[in-house]
């Protein structure tokens, strides 16, 4: 298909969430040592509310709908960030969320989702299956049904990112992002390339669920046999018809990471920036790391840290067993 | 001692380490649930170069000095920020760095430390044997020593984050924040107080090592007999001269948390701003959680999370067995 994301949608998507979201910062490079590229900046998005972009997309939605749709609750089916954004949102506006997760879900994700206040249903084996059933909810309670990233609301809120980074920093000449269904890589570039089109914006997605790669290269979104990654933002089986759209408009290449690779370039920007992600928020990093992407003829690259919902728990682990061992707790 | 930190000096002290600190972001509350404080604005020092504001005391003292006295080197006693932070500003400006530790310190601890290319030195069964055979080192060699906290040059440098906050934040009228030797809020404040005298100050020391609560009572410092508390940036066991003097000048009240109250904070951080932080950095946010402050009266307190070197070594090892348990590691 063929879809044009205007930038007065995007500009509107702005206007419309700029109370409710943040302003993420822009953290440059501290300039040392030979692994340190000097003038590479990081997008903090892993400091937006909900602890993703997500937060984005689902806020215009939900400041789209009217006051009567709202009244009658929304849904999504997420267990990841975008299922935490909705509940957020619909925590920060009042309204009730209906959040569908697969059976196999961690109680880790349900109780985060349960904690902004959502109602949590488990269904079916796999996301197919309670994105399915989720769809078929909405539509029986006449509910509006969030998606998480093939909607023109969704994509225009994406969006807002890139206007930001453009105002942050104008000089901005390319752009690193991770592609899971492809609807933040699909935003961004949209507001990017309208305004600047001789920037660069690159994809990164994992070797075990490269969708978005598989759409371009066959021209339309397939559906991959298996999606197998450690990076569950990024595990789409198949691309949105109209992130596949935008993306094979406006992105200049995609290129494959692995789950090492991700890892260390979790390490990478823990000990660089003090930044704790999620995997696919370092995925780009991880490119840059193996030689994937060439940073050195740009003047102003910027890397998308894009969520920072990581699974801390063996943190708070270590510090318990360090007070026991002190006595002190 | 009566000790006096001019607005001056803490002024000419940011304009000299300005080109190699970063001007560390403020993040807001989300507005949302019971257990969150709407107008509560978080400075995210956790953010700085090397991963604490010791980097701005640092700078100061190395900017301050001859490129001669440069040129034999830099000395001083810490594994933990402080140390991080000479290692990786004495590499910025390509000056020699010696750091010495006691003999217990961990091997992560030294090899964070040679990983900015300082020269690492073992000595002594505590910090305090560490620092008197640095002093000797760096005396015998003609060295500079860089004081960890009771100096003028690195007080100045820490104030300059106050400077900072009255920029970003011209309305604040409260800040919180937790004390080791005591270098940061004494120039903190000092920097506050001198502009905004009616501005709140409030201090955070562990139960286990309220070194400058007992400086406090006595009217100068005192040793303690133990510090005993996870948290071994603020386990100091004697408050500074002109860190006391300063806090006793400028400081409203100090409160007492307990490591267990660390640790909750900790997770509070990670579940409302995405932030991983050392447990010094979740003081003022657990004093805040246990009612030993009340921000119900300030209309733009802000929260100083002031270093972000956590121990996060549990989180890669659940990563990497998850990518092994599917087979992609």
């Amino acid at each position: 298909m063929t879809y044009h994301l205007s930038i007065d949608t995007i500009r509107a998507a702005r206007a419309l969430i700029a109370p409710y979201i943040r302003h993420t910062p822009v953290a440059p490079m501290p300039h040392l040592t030979r692994d340190v590229y000097a003038p590479l900046r990081f997008k903090l998005e892993n400091l937006q509310v909900s602890g993703s972009f997500k937060a984005r997309g689902v806020f215009n939605n939900l400041l789209l709908a009217s006051d009567e749709v709202l009244a009658r609750g929304v849904v999504t089916a997420s267990g990841g960030n975008h299922g935490l954004a909705l509940a957020y949102a619909a925590h920060r506006l009042g309204v009730s969320a209906t959040v569908y997760l697969p059976e196999a879900a961690t109680q880790d994700r349900v109780a985060r989702v349960e904690s902004w206040g959502a109602h949590c249903i488990r269904f079916g084996a796999s996301y197919d299956d309670a994105h399915r059933e989720a769809l078929r909810f909405a539509e029986s309670q006449d509910r509006l049904y969030v998606e998480a990233f093939d909607s023109e609301a969704t994509l225009a809120g994406q969006g807002t990112l890139g206007l930001e980074l453009l105002e942050d920093l104008p000089e901005i000449d390319a752009i690193f992002i991770a592609i899971g269904g492809g609807g933040l890589i699909a935003g961004v570039a949209a507001a990017l390339k309208q305004i600047k089109p001789e920037l660069k914006v690159i994809g990164i997605e994992p070797v075990g669920a490269p969708s978005m790669k598989a759409a371009v290269n066959s021209g339309h979104p397939v559906q991959l046999d298996a999606a197998t990654t450690i990076a569950d933002t990024l595990s789409a089986r198949r691309a949105g018809d109209m992130t596949h759209a935008l993306t094979a408009q406006y992105v200049n290449d995609i290129v494959l990471v692995t789950d090492g690779d991700m890892i260390d370039g979790m390490q990478w920007l823990w000990r660089h920036l003090n930044q704790l992600v999620e995997p696919s928020a370092a995925a780009a990093i991880a490119a840059i790391n193996n030689g994937l992407i060439d940073v050195s003829g740009y003047r102003c690259p910027v890397v998308l840290v894009c969520g920072g919902n990581a699974a801390a728990e063996g943190v708070w682990t270590y510090y318990s067993d360090l007070a026991r061992a002190k006595g002190t707790l």
